[in-house]
């Protein structure tokens, strides 16, 4: 997705048609008188004073109808200098430029910008010419208070994009098209995956019984590699005593973003809080144990549920939620172990994202900023020598990836994976993070080969990051079409007659549900097609349908989401083609 | 386990050996003081003042000789009344004796019983003869202040039970035992199966990987189950504000049991807190869609986290613990549903109790109390009507039952199935509860065949109650030998000679692995039977020795824990043997 502000000639451009939407404005309501008319993230927009007037949805296509009038009349945007009080004297009528104008250094010399009939205060630069603007789309509008105070009146607020070629806006409209579909928040919605409930509270996500499956499925699989990798998996409690992130020092560093603390009514020397990420109890449980190099590693893995008082706004549905899920592991080893723990998560990283198919992917090896020593926790020494296995790890492995100075944690240098996402954007979703401070916070020691007593170090680790997010952006990759394996619902039968082939759809469906596969049987009494149609709107994944010919032959005939191809095969046949399709996670 | 408090005969028994315990101590110290020696449920104790000394273990053994004395002496007990004033002046040196006799009201008479040369207050009654409490076994001694008060001196508590005679007796004892054997809360850490940290918190229970395998076996079992039965599962968060709780009627009633609430710092309407229960997010979550009432019913199931700030007084291990996990169900259906719904959830805990080889168990049927009707919520009619419908249900499903008036929810009548553990306890495992309250409360409604919008009526029902309990109750009850299929370990497999038969070893260990059975090779240089012995040693439930004959013949020894009979077999056969004893969960 292109972003206007980065890209200094589409942000010019974009400036000039907000202008241009004006100069229409200016045409279709004389009275108008205009705020300002900045270029953002996604275009341009401007407020505007239009009385009492309220924008409609059906006024952008008239505004656009005169803006594309300006545009090919092709006038030149001249620009002019004029002093301060000048500026004052000609602007008297508009209370907002005479607010924007005494805002400015006295003595100073303002511009202006004017293209036919129409002048504006504007700083600039501009494009020569109108008509160069002519490639544009308005996109909505709202209201926004002026100076964005409440107390304020409400400006009118229309935003735009502007191209430079037909060809560019059309491929922008279809990609804001895309991703207005595959956003997880309609997705979730329209797939009954999850809700909100302002009762229950913003950020707070409540899965459905489809996004359950999903959940459950996807916590299975992860755990289940991770078991055939050595993991053991364990479950500590939500909530802990304050006097743990003391220890661990989330209190000192992460409070503001953490839940309010619960004051035990009991004991004032006591309080709870909900934890924002579950390493210090890992620690905990590694340290109730004496351990021996021998035991080492020590691989503690969580399907952990985790806690943050995310700002309202930063809220974004399951992406960026006040209650999330992570797939958290830390590995406790000594140091001559790094490189191949190393080694073996990021194996499991590149496992994993070949069974999703995730192929648009880097992995960053964040450093430390040699300028900034002082910043990092432990000696020169250590640093140097980690950073140079998790270095050699990469390359042993010949895994491509790219070094960001400065990008470490402070306890440590990491490696992230960024995976890039069907709409553009870089989400982290795994993390390597190599960590020194933890184990010397909780002293923990484990007895080296010599006897002595030796501080392990601690690798932290996640895969699918946390599994709301992951499930945010596998809906995003694939518009809600999840691969089979993950479908909540995997098929539908669909018996030709309910009254004739009925029997037979309920054959097939033991037969699947002794398979494991989640499936039903639609033989309410519609019509065929509508049947065919509505399994097409839940995007359930395959559609069987059974009339004469299949009860005859013991056979199926099977159409996939999203084709109109029909397949008819023996059922063992097909059986068979399911099975190997939801092993092999297609 | 027998509650000495609630046998008349006992009770006198217990009252006259804790005094024939003082009579002991006082031949042994003679300058013993003696404040109060009650019996309670596990027998008598008596608090002494010994000056400095503070009773040590092997003085148990002496007091006990001196005991055995006393009653081969056989001295007669004799009542005599003296007045208040006598009384005051025969102890006067005696502050605890003046304490109690302080507080008896002027002018009434006191009782005093002497057996031989002790003489103590008493109100009786007792036995005839020292000679009748010669079956007695004293149990443990610690400090506890006098009257219970911090600033006070710590006298000496020794506890004991007596018995009529030496075989019942001897049965307590070995009841003793066998209870200290089965305690959870020694099994759970023996078993490595969870454990406490005072920095996170009393009564947060953390599941190391032995506890987390179980109740992850656990929830999938019930949840496979429920899915087979219908039932949808959901998640909820943990947190939500305390609206909902307002609403739900918890805020008021139920506040005191909740964790401390958590202030939003920049909101000050709005606040948070963990819950006690999920059956408000179930409201909202069915309440959050229209349904008609072809949908119902519908059954939302989740495997939740849920808190209460239990007093940490009350704080039993994992059966009781600050955070726990429902095996929760919320089923929505209209009146005419109930009784189908409340036999198949009977059906559900029937089956589960099958798998569990729960025998001794009684479904008791709680009713409201006739006498109290404004105690309850809703009217007569509905009441009659639906206690009508679920004594219907036990009689038609033949389950014994007996009814229990007064024990209905205010919301509605019960059945709740209380389950004896094996040392006697009664467990309230299961529950099924009809509730015309929270529908009420929550508004909600469906539209009727008649096209009018009605109130459901909510079934909350739990089977396995909480998981945590749950897992208490199985390792109480088999000793933590937990069956086959809930094993966290579930075989070792042992070549005699690592080096000459491990390669073999790795091939039943790859066999079992790919059956989905929890194993490990014991490979190392140890001597058999030392490997053998600690397979047994940590209850691993079968142990394959493979050697010379075994690699010949492709074939295993198996050895059971517990047993010394050994049985070979191919691997084929056993390998049969073992996926029909998981699947039967024996």
């Amino acid at each position: 997705m292109i972003n206007f502000k980065e890209n200094e000639a589409l942000e010019t451009l974009n400036h000039s048609c907000a202008h241009m939407m004006a100069h229409a404005v200016k045409h279709l309501w004389p009275q108008a008188k205009f705020w300002v008319g900045p270029v953002v993230e996604e275009g341009f927009y401007y407020d505007i004073d239009l009385g009492d007037y309220t924008i409609k949805d059906e006024d952008l296509a008239r505004i656009e109808k005169e803006m594309k009038k300006i545009a090919k009349d092709g006038k030149r945007i001249v620009r002019v200098e004029i002093s301060r009080e000048e500026a004052l004297e000609q602007f008297k009528d508009d209370p907002y430029k005479v607010d924007l104008i005494s805002r400015m250094e006295e003595g100073t010399n303002i511009s202006m910008y004017t293209q036919g009939d129409y002048t504006d205060l504007c700083r600039g630069p501009h494009v020569d010419n109108e008509k160069m603007c002519r490639y544009f789309k308005l996109i909505k509008h709202s209201g926004a208070y002026w100076k964005g105070d409440k107390n304020n009146k409400v400006l009118q607020r229309i935003y735009g994009v502007c191209l430079p070629t037909q060809e560019e806006l059309d491929r922008h409209l279809a990609d804001l098209e895309d991703a207005k579909e595959r956003d997880h928040r309609k997705l979730g919605k329209d797939l009954s995956m999850f809700m909100f409930s302002d009762i229950v509270g913003a950020g707070l996500p409540m899965y459905l019984p489809n996004g359950f499956t999903v959940r459950r499925l996807l916590s299975d699989y992860i755990m289940d590699k991770e078991i055939d990798m050595g993991y053991i998996h364990v479950m500590t409690p939500s909530v802990a005593s304050t006097k743990l992130y003391k220890i661990s020092g989330h209190w000192d560093h992460y409070k503001d973003d953490m839940f309010p603390v619960m004051q035990d009514r009991r004991d004032p020397d006591n309080a709870y809080v909900l934890r924002p990420m579950n390493c210090p109890e890992h620690m905990i449980m590694f340290k109730s144990k004496l351990h021996s190099y021998r035991d080492l590693p020590v691989r503690i893995a969580e399907i952990a549920n985790d806690f943050r008082f995310e700002a309202s706004g930063a809220l974004t549905g399951i992406e960026r939620a006040r209650a999330f899920t992570q797939n958290d592991s830390h590995i406790f080893c000594t140091p001559e172990m790094i490189k191949d723990e190393i080694k073996g998560v990021t194996k499991l990283i590149l496992d994993v994202y070949k069974d999703f198919g995730f192929e648009n992917y880097s992995f960053r090896l964040s450093l430390r900023d040699p300028e900034n020593k002082e910043k990092y926790f432990g000696h020169d020494e250590l640093w140097e020598k980690s950073e140079k296995q998790l270095r050699e790890v990469l390359k042993e492995m010949n895994v491509p990836y790219y070094e960001a100075l400065g990008e470490a944690a402070f306890y440590g240098p990491k490696i992230d994976v960024q995976v890039k996402s069907a709409i553009g954007h870089d989400v982290t979703l795994s993390t390597i993070q190599l960590d020194y401070q933890l184990p010397e916070r909780f002293e923990l020691e484990y007895i080296s080969n010599d006897g002595s007593r030796q501080r392990p170090v601690v690798i932290h680790r996640a895969i699918l990051g946390s599994l709301d997010r992951f499930i945010a952006f596998l809906l995003e990759e694939t518009k809600g079409i999840l691969p089979l394996w993950l479908s909540p619902k995997q098929a539908v039968i669909i018996p030709v007659s309910p009254e004739a082939h009925g029997a037979y759809a309920r054959k097939v469906y033991a037969d699947l549900k002794a398979m494991g596969i989640r499936c039903s049987v639609d033989d309410r009494n519609e019509k065929l097609g509508y049947r065919i149609r509505e399994a097409q709107t839940g995007k359930t994944p395959i559609q069987i349908v059974v009339g004469d010919g299949e009860v005859e032959s013991n056979g199926v005939t099977v159409r996939r989401y999203g084709s109109k191809e029909q397949t008819k095969m023996s059922a063992e046949d097909f059986y068979k083609v399911l099975r190997e399709e939801i092993a092999s996670k297609k």
